[in-house]
């Protein structure tokens, strides 16, 4: 790897490149050749597939526009290693991306090689006029790479989970935990609040603007549900009560017939839970994670209570420090509330909330085919907040704003409560 | 039929109930015993099952609980008939409602005549310390087979659009007509505002609590866009290009080869409309219909504008005269607008908001079964506004949510633009 | 109805078209309206299009080309009621029969008395030369009728299964039954045997030519099995044992939920079947029915038997009488073996082989059109043999071959065992 | 790798076992380990999968049962690598081989060095008693062995076809061809003949016993049809046609979109062929291959001809050399007829036969598990015969009866016409 030079231009800081892109590369140093070509259902990619997509991405929007007599690696990985863009050209369909053998590992690694080293040459010879845009670029880059190195944890703890080998990523077993602290209601008084961002460091066009919004008196939980809490559900026969759950939400509940969260799995009577570890008991202070929007929902409804709305969750949230339990731990798996005042605002978990993923009032889509980042996904999906065990805490943001389909269950997902004030 | 007896002390005007009851079967006068057992496609019910489905509400929710003594014609009619009412017990898979021959037609017209004579009975006796639990629900079964009215000419008009042969249910073509208004922008305050119903007359649950929203200036269209607005889109490619779409709506548009709205046909180089008076050479000045909701963010974005939310829609016509096109015109199909000072606010199309359906701040379904109607229908859907060409004028109000998901077209669901202010 | 003029010179028996047809509709008149509109599964067909259908067949086949100036009723019956003859033009998609509520049942009556009509004026007027090709169109076309009339009585039963009322479409209760006669095992010697039809009546091209075929020595069952023989097989665990069914029988029984007869109900722990006369007692002694080609097969191997081949079949029961519990019965349902002589050749059930539906050595489909009869099924398909209790006698040969789908069940098929001599 | 002992009773050849081993390792030399792990569809499985399933055979087949205190490698393999043998037990879903990304190719190759050892003690420590039942096991094993060498090239074919980048397998371009010889009739007479293997050499179980059958006089092409053949075909609106087609060969045509044989594209308006070799332009003198039962069917009605049945190819080439392209020739990819005396009996492309997989008559499976290697599978496929260019020379007799679904094209399928005497 290499540093960029600091007599660049460019507004990054003059290691962010080359220490993401080693973050990426180092998150994949457990990996045999062969886990790198596994995508055991379509909402994941192969390993490999996420090296090449983010390399593409400096390549595409970076070196072949702004390096001047830039040759690629290989013309044909700009279809094959396009995830969505239209407006770059066609590309291969998500589904098969397990098919592609080729590029090797290997040759995926020269990929990003090949492209780091032009990346270097771009950095210190950026012509002042472009400096602003192509900074723009490439910070967008690195949010982009630090979204799929999340994306990478998840794929492979899902690809894992279809092997009945239950092969271990980490060896790092989660230490015995104490006791989870008693949830508590916190109060937060409404009124006219401000959400989103409105300037200052990066944020993706989603977050944007800041805008007023409205909100009522309303209770959020001291702390994100726990596997205890999520027993009782289970327990008190949860899964076979259709009242307590949306129409589309009871349908997934018989279609597939689920009964637990994602990775529970009954063994002898007792609860495990697959985990990047391998398999292990279940531990009931740990908060759940892995459950659908729908199983969110119910969980909310028999608790007498509901999701917060990604408003509530910003303005009770937005003031606390970006801390706690993210990649950096390095135990890829959600932790216990660390006593009374452990909020659990920020990492563990990807708490559900009750708004759909929209657009905020004003909201503009970048230009050109960067406009394809957020904006196109503004239906049928909900919005997550706080990121999760498996998020950079250099990538998070009281404003940002995950989403996903409310069926999904393979990010490391979670619960908070709210109810009215 | 019967009228309601002026002693009962039941809220309700003397004779809602007879003429609601006898407005649905004239809206089926025109159907052969064959029309009646149609199930096209999914979404749709046979017409047979609308005019059960509807009673069995009467005696499921007032006649078994309220009526001492009270025998059902057919008691396997409760399990046929229920809708999705979980918590009433089992039903009948909603893809197999075409497979039920049994009950006959003229078994299903005398099934609604048991239940209304028995209706006419308990409205009669109604205890006092009963009747305003009574009122209500004898309300809100009113208003649910109004909504069923609605459904019945869409799905007529579905069942109708499968038969290669086009058949007519009503003979009243639609007068020629001139050419439309042109399209101005209202401008809209913003500001705190409130939506929603907070007391008088009947809404349903989904409607309330009234409460406080923040909007910033908005303006939106002055009337529904037309065909020949749509048409300039089709012409400019709208469906080929990729950019101007939802990801989402984009699979859709491939998927389903969708190439216009639902209804059009071109014949011979000319296009034409599917309309429940056969197929009509298309009208350019009638506001487009059967679009989904993909189609009119596509066709807003194309236009450099967007789709309203449904605060903004309430904000705008919440004052507005509920007056237009509604089922009474008998046209059963929208008209252009008649004039500069026609808005359409109501009726013709129902207009997609780009608000997804989510329970107001506060909201609380009704108690038991009734919980059901609506609540647990809010996820992955878009709420619409103003009721259609239909809807029974009475049965619409200034806050009145629908909701449809994003690939449905075959509702009466058409366009309105907006801007932000 | 008509009587077919004894001055013409069609070969045909000079009552055989009207009382074919009036059968048709004999057996339709239990029906209401309604019924004739029900598709409750794909194989199926609304009664009213098998109505359609085989009067479209005389008058594409006959009334067109041999009719001068003859008007059809409809033009787009044409394609409306076209089943599957390419060479003739476009047709309505099979899945899709139950959508066309128009033509009505009324209509489609006056369309077969139209046609009725001009028949007989082609019948009288048929010119000496075209006398050969018509009368053999004109059998072709009964015997086609024959086909639907059985095929509207599987129809009924499994659209009147799909309801959960069980309707009854036939009053006769079948009597209560003896003990069915004990199976014995009948000798055929092998050697060189002819089969297939070699001239003489009518039969379809699919029995021709009459052809050599050597055959083993082998054993045929002297009767069905029955329900009785069949129950023995799931109480020992049948449906559980993979090592009994073929690979993609084992798939269906798994993924089907296979677990007896298609028509059989579990009801307070006895075994009850749906039959034409709605919901019995199974009666232990009559032939098992409505069995898949997978079940046939799996059953025979569990008792150290094989289904035998057509060759087989044909060999042991070419010389029996064509007698036996035909439609003309009106039980619409197999009977118990009568007694040690009954060997239920023909009638009752129709008896899956084990011969793939292939064409005879030196097989010649019909000219034209007419060659999609047959031909073009001739893959994946299994030959059945005898005849079923919905079969009308006359239509019944030695040489006759039925086909099916290995895991059809909805017709009346049974199963009759061999073992090697 | 090492020899088996010339002082073992078993009546294999003494090295027959380390050869075959040592072929399929050296079959997949090319591979990168990412090529290892691909199932591009359902019907391929991963080439790593194949190594261990043959090496499961030997260690389920013969190193359980016979070696006395074996421990496997690893417990787990029993059913990760169990293809289908319900009676050894619950294996992995097929559709989800590609998803095992451990053990990793590496391990897998030490499961085969383990089950070599023990195989190697096995046969030496082979107690006399068990000499016959092992040896049965030990060819079947091998042949089973020769099964997957065959499966593999065809298995990476596909996948490698579903890289845009069209990776190379084998580096032997085949060499220009000159035209090929003119097809003539070869005219082979009736009467009774004989087929199947009556003893000698090894045979699998479907191919037993040898019986008689009676065939009318036939004639065979005197070779496979050709690209150019195929080319005339397509050149006519074959693909258009519909009376050309059985109508579930329609069905996939219409559904698949199917336009030419499987590996053909057309690139600037010239053929091009997927081969082992990458993308090549097609060779007009080259057999057809990779097309259906169907295509195969309506090629030869469209010549006014027909596919042979199995009888009658068994009759026409059971007395001819076992020669040809095989897999030795290392062309992977059939050749030219290579003069007027070039039959092609054997060897270039498997000849789809007009025979239903069935039983022969007196037909038994082997006991015990191995029953389900070959007759579980005896419907709704059929009997191809010769072998191919991926067919090992030593694997192949007149007898071999290979099986496949009408609609599959990725074997190495290829055409043989026949007509009546």
């Amino acid at each position: 790897m290499f540093a960029i030079s600091r007599s660049s231009p460019l507004p990054h800081s003059d290691n962010g490149y080359a220490a993401i892109r080693a973050r990426t590369e180092a998150l994949c140093a457990p990996l045999a050749t062969d886990d790198y070509q596994v995508q055991s259902v379509i909402d994941t990619s192969p390993p490999k597939w996420h090296l090449a997509h983010v390399t593409w991405f400096f390549e595409t929007f970076l070196l072949k526009p702004f390096l001047a007599g830039y040759q690629p690696l290989d013309a044909r990985y700009e279809q094959i290693f396009n995830s969505y863009y239209n407006s770059v050209g066609p590309f291969h369909p998500r589904a098969q991306r397990h098919t592609l053998s080729r590029p090797t590992v290997e040759q995926v690694y020269e990929y990003r090689a090949h492209v780091d080293r032009h990346m270097a040459d771009l950095i210190e010879s950026c012509a002042r006029e472009d400096a602003a845009l192509m900074g723009k670029r490439l910070t967008l880059g690195l949010n982009h790479e630090q979204q799929h190195q999340e994306l990478l944890l998840m794929d492979i703890k899902r690809n894992f989970f279809a092997n009945p080998m239950y092969p271990v990523y980490s060896a790092n077993a989660p230490a015995a935990s104490a006791e989870s602290a008693p949830m508590r209601w916190l109060d937060v008084p409404g009124g006219i609040r401000e959400i989103g961002c409105g300037g200052g460091g990066f944020a993706f066009d989603n977050e944007q603007p800041r805008h007023k919004v409205f909100l009522r008196d309303f209770r959020l939980g001291s702390r994100a549900v726990t596997n205890a809490d999520y027993l009782e559900f289970i327990d008190a026969g949860g899964y076979e009560r259709a009242e307590l759950w949306l129409s589309d939400g009871w349908s997934a509940v018989r279609e597939r017939a689920w009964n637990a969260p994602l990775y529970w799995l009954s063994l002898d009577g007792e609860w495990h839970e697959m985990t990047l570890s391998g398999l292990n008991v279940l531990d009931p202070a740990a908060p759940v994670c892995h459950v659908s929007y729908y199983e969110a929902d119910a969980f909310a409804r028999w608790r007498d209570a509901r999701l917060p709305t990604e408003a509530e969750w910003e303005a009770a949230a937005g003031g606390e420090p970006i801390e706690g339990n993210f990649v950096e731990s390095g135990a890829y798996h959600p932790r216990p509330a660390a006593g009374g005042d452990d909020r659990q605002w920020y990492g563990d978990v990807w708490e559900w909330t009750a708004s759909a993923y929209s657009p905020y009032p004003g909201y503009r889509p970048l230009e050109g085919a960067l406009g394809e980042y957020n904006g196109k996904f503004m239906s049928s999906q909900y919005v997550l907040r706080g990121g999760c065990c498996a998020t950079p805490v250099s990538h998070m943001r009281a404003t940002y704003r995950n989403f996903f389909y409310p069926q999904d269950r393979w990010p490391f997902t979670g619960i908070r409560l709210a109810r009215d004030g």
